[in-house]
């Protein structure tokens, strides 16, 4: 039974992750910095901070894997906190593979590093033209990464229950439930609608990444469905299934300084490991109105 | 004989140190991307592209040192282009320590990679907190250098003939020598005046470079004059140097997202190395201006 060590089990991913890794088997613990979540009592949950190179050497080793979720992951944010960034998602993640020994190791990637190349279908060998601090801090971690013989999962906009509201579909959902239950009024606050990007539900971005730490085939993959919506259509499609009358409001402290236009993912390295996307944009959409709806 | 490649020797910095390490008895070549330029038939000079990997390997190999000067180097720039900055000053510089062999590589960093620090004397084991996209690429370069067995020199702000007019003081020196042979009206136009910078002669500046890698002492060298004025200060006396009356005018253009209130190095580890700035902050202004007087 191989044992895998999660960090930033707390996040979205990582969450998500390591309930799908012990439902295949795997021995299943991981790290949070502020605060645990509610996991079974079989995943273990430590306490850890991967900006102190100290502490990571003597918790990593007796793993087989490490997958490193931990990271700041929001780009507008990015924007304002260069210094954050760099050292969380690069120094942090340098820190955990100078330390490694044999485990080897998976890092968590994103879409974001390929910057803009117009619709191009992104493929893992695309050049990464990374253009905000936040896809730059990955694009550097993932260089030394893969010198250092780790592997890269870059994952395309997932979204589904669990992820923080500071990223618009879920940031969209909040507010429709909030005027579905009648304390907001019928105005949906908004960035910039017209990005077009590529979604995955959740369970489908971790049946994606379990299958990659499962083969040895390749050394980056892309998880994407290959289809573009923009941020508008999405917003449509979610007013549509909550049944809500609202109109939209552009809010420019949601407007990023660059948005990549177009962030389109070729997927077959993923679907010749057997992986196929199961929940349509739709679907996800309607789950997470569900969710919602019941999380008033 | 040693034989020194300086990466980017078309530029303000290797340029100087070309000539420097030549005047000290090293054979010297080096790489430019664009353009040569004028320097004594001794020091060969080919074209070469940091971003292209395939051909760097056999150009390498044969020399005792590479010293790594190619960069995008501006931080206003930087928050432009952040992808051209990660690509050249990230990608470029793996690049290199990729096909390294047994060559010692020096980095040519800069004290941008401290970030915010309040007015604290930093000094190379200061945390490094990099607050610009162009910061971010070279601090996140430097890790990997440091991690490869390679050395940093991070130089503070180096000034001098030579320097490109994107920068603050060759771009007052220009205006004012603009106003001074009537060819613009008495107006100076500027950026943020109130940051405190740590300002070195570039004579100086690469009589440090070069006692650094003629000493195995330090992996990282801060080239700093340990004393900051605010670029208000800096151009007040240039004006004065200059005998020019003439007003000053913001323009917004020049001001960027983020700029750090004070950087000020602590220079005792050059010191140690038997290095003295010799040329002050006024005597280098002095030289700037006669500079410009003569290339009107």
């Amino acid at each position: 039974m191989k044992k895998v060590f999660i960090t930033g089990i707390s996040g979205f991913i990582g969450r998500h992750l390591a309930l799908s890794l012990l439902d295949k088997g795997f021995q299943v613990s991981g790290s949070y910095l502020n605060n645990k979540v509610n996991l079974p009592p079989d995943i273990g949950q430590l306490k850890l901070d991967i900006r102190k190179s100290g502490q990571l050497e003597s918790i990593i080793s007796g793993f087989d894997i490490i997958v490193h979720c931990a990271a700041l992951s929001h780009v507008g944010s990015s924007w304002k906190n260069l210094s954050d960034y760099y050292v969380v998602n690069f120094e942090g993640t340098v820190n955990l593979l100078d330390c490694l020994g044999n485990t080897s190791f998976v890092f968590i990637s994103s879409s974001e590093v390929y910057g803009n190349h117009g619709d191009l279908n992104l493929r893992e060998e695309t050049n990464l033209l990374p253009s905000s601090p936040y896809a730059i801090t990955k694009a550097c971690a993932e260089r030394v990464v893969l010198d250092t013989g780790g592997r890269v999962v870059r994952l395309f906009n997932v979204f589904g229950p669990g992820q923080s509201e500071k990223f618009a579909i879920p940031n969209f959902a909040r507010q429709l439930m909030e005027i579905y239950v009648g304390r907001r009024k019928p105005v949906i606050k908004v960035g910039n609608l017209s990005p077009k990007r590529d979604f995955v539900y959740i369970s489908d971005a971790v049946e994606a990444i379990c299958r990659f730490i499962m083969s040895d085939k390749f050394r980056v993959l892309n998880v994407c469905s290959g289809k573009v919506y923009s941020v508008a259509e999405v917003l449509d499609k979610l007013i549509s299934i909550s049944g809500i009358t609202a109109s939209i409001e552009i809010d420019r402290n949601r407007v990023r300084p660059v948005d990549i236009p177009v962030i389109k993912g070729d997927n077959s390295k993923a679907l010749s490991l057997g992986w196929i996307p199961k929940v349509s944009l739709e679907e996800g959409l309607q789950k997470l109105w569900e969710f919602y709806k019941g999380n008033v």
